[in-house]
């Protein structure tokens, strides 16, 4: 059953869809990218984060958002979209993703383009369905808390909302940006609308939207009928629209390589916070389900740190011990070593709260409340021609 | 001529002695030897602070310190006493050191026995002269400086008084004993009575000692005439100076390693300040010469910082290069960084005043405030069996 539902005041139309689905209905859509300089010099441009196995559970942070997934999508429901430099350890790390489900672009345009090529991709394939988009890097341990959440989403997603999954801030962080949500919707319990999205507040906004208990993480986490996702592109941003249809039309074809050279350099660089959340959540047709469940993007090393001091760590915490080597922590509360492969003996002394990242070919010594100036490095070594090293 | 001046109230006799001498006559006696904890991972028990060119000058500690004797010793006046293990490195990093000039301690006894046993073996040798004991390890930019207060502190010694040289103290530091002066001698000008040597005092107490002028630092130099330092031997420590007797009696013969064997394990293990620079000052039979040259003896890594910042350093500072990997240093004043051999990049971000040395087999990071805390790591490191590391 179809109805349409117009909503006062907006050149918008919420368009209700019912169909039967089964928990393995959902294409989950994970872009693998990004630059690998926050958790320098653990990811480098070559090694981002999403290839590695951080926290030392034996599955890289790909895999584990694989495994996450598998529940909700089966054998077939996942595609990753990743650039041609990875393309190749994103098909190694995950042997059983169906090799028509690795999109790989030329070039990165930004997750708008690579979430609206994935989507154009899968509704040419089988017609509208439900799908996800899920970083590729991000740290959820309770995946069945997770994957209940997104049960949830699914049935507002199929109400035709852009729908978000909302995470639980356990802090007034200003490393995130924030979802305020409206009231709950009749026709999905458990999600509300979305009244806004807002950037990285400043500490005291920060605390004042915790305080007052409507606002959580946006973790870019979106859930969406792909007919809903397209036809809001169709009127925000037409070329863009008009060019993974495009792009779709021809995947499967011996055209898809020339239509790729043509038309992927015209795509506009755009996130889909700005391209789709932030003008439909003004238009009313965005939704959020909060999540209860644990995250972390592992932002810096600080995240790192903290996670591994509070759960399963390969890497050595301050008593720790790296592959036989000694590291000796004196008079250094919260010290995080990690000490790589090979490791030398390691000793800190009278630093609380420092880093020690060792790697083969570098190290890094910081302060944990200076993570995110990792970036002040990275930006160093390029300018002093050592790309190299980053 | 020699003169007998008998002090009034002590049972102790300063012998007057007057000879012509040449700048070449000094014999001196280096004790080379030291534990190597404070500039832990640069230092080790098999490689200690003398035989390590830290200042990046091409010449290691021990081989500066040569340097700067030879004008005063000439080819035949440098003495060394070391240890079995550190022996083949000393006659390898000082080819003109005479052979039978090298004294092979064959268990440390601490610094009055090796000094007494060369004082010994150079008047057995030769007859009474006047020696001087200087460590191999400490750093005097100024060696001519240097020389000029041991021809000072020379006709001190010749006038009979156990003479030790005195630092200018820069700063009331609390790691290092002061010598308090009283008056200046008639028979020695520029040379001072010792009214009293102080251990390490705290704080208040070393900066009230500079209040007054009368102090200065002990770095542990005497130059006496053997005779005068056996005499007292003979009094303070009869055992050891008979000890020491017949172990020069028997140096150049074939009984050396019997009477070695025999009499070495039996002396009595005291420093050189303890066994006769007190109890002689106490007598009045000390004199001083305040040196006005720069010293350090490079007693942590905070001292080493301090002389690679302003010398001429081959470590790197904070903008420095180690062998073509980058140090990258931000917002990080004052931090330190050893980068070690084969150096990966290193980055210091957020960290003030850090010390980071890195070697093929250990790696340190500490707070140059905490410098003298290395000794801790040490000390866990053998609590763990890791002997091979310290």
């Amino acid at each position: 059953m179809l109805g349409l539902l117009v909503l006062a005041g907006t050149g918008f139309t919420l368009l209700s869809w019912s169909m039967t689905h089964t928990p393995a209905d959902l294409v989950a859509i994970v872009p693998a990218g990004g630059a690998g300089t926050r958790l320098w010099p653990l990811s480098r441009r070559s090694r981002p984060k999403f290839l590695l196995d951080l926290l030392g559970s034996g599955r890289t942070l790909l895999q584990d958002t694989a495994d996450r997934l598998s529940p909700l999508t089966g054998e077939r429901g996942l595609y990753v979209v990743t650039g041609v430099a990875h393309a190749g350890a994103v098909a190694s790390q995950l042997p059983d993703l169906p090799r028509e489900n690795l999109l790989v672009e030329p070039t990165p345009r930004d997750s708008m383009a690579a979430i609206a090529l994935a989507a154009a991709v899968v509704e040419h394939r089988g017609g509208p369905r439900v799908v996800a988009s899920f970083a590729a890097d991000h740290v959820i341990p309770d995946a069945e808390g997770f994957r209940a959440t997104v049960r949830t989403a699914i049935t507002a997603a199929e109400a035709g909302y852009v729908t978000t999954i909302g995470i639980g801030a356990t802090a007034p962080s200003t490393a995130f940006g924030y979802i305020e949500r409206g009231a709950e919707l009749a026709q999905a319990p458990g999600a509300w609308g979305v009244a806004r999205f807002v950037e990285k507040p400043d500490a005291e906004t920060a605390a004042a939207y915790l305080a007052t208990g409507r606002y959580s993480w946006n973790a870019g986490m979106f859930v969406v009928r792909t007919d809903v996702l397209l036809g809001h592109l169709d009127r925000l941003q037409p070329a863009l629209a008009a060019g993974v249809r495009e792009l779709a039309a021809a995947w499967d074809t011996p055209r898809r390589g020339e239509v790729l050279e043509r038309v992927w350099p015209t795509l506009i660089r755009i996130a889909i916070d700005h391209a789709i959340a932030e003008p439909v959540a003004a238009e009313g047709g965005v939704a959020v389900v909060p999540g209860g469940f644990g995250w972390d993007d592992l932002g810096d090393i600080e995240a790192l740190a903290g996670l591994l001091r509070h759960g399963t760590a390969a890497h050595a915490g301050p008593a720790g011990d790296g592959g036989g080597a000694p590291v000796v922590v004196v008079d250094s509360p919260d010290a995080f070593v990690v000490p790589g492969p090979d490791a030398p003996a390691i000793a800190v002394v009278g630093l609380p709260g420092v880093a020690v990242v060792r790697t083969a070919d570098a190290l890094l010594v910081l302060s944990r409340e200076a993570a995110q100036d990792v970036k002040t490095v990275v930006d160093r070594l390029r300018a002093i021609g050592r790309d190299d090293l980053v």
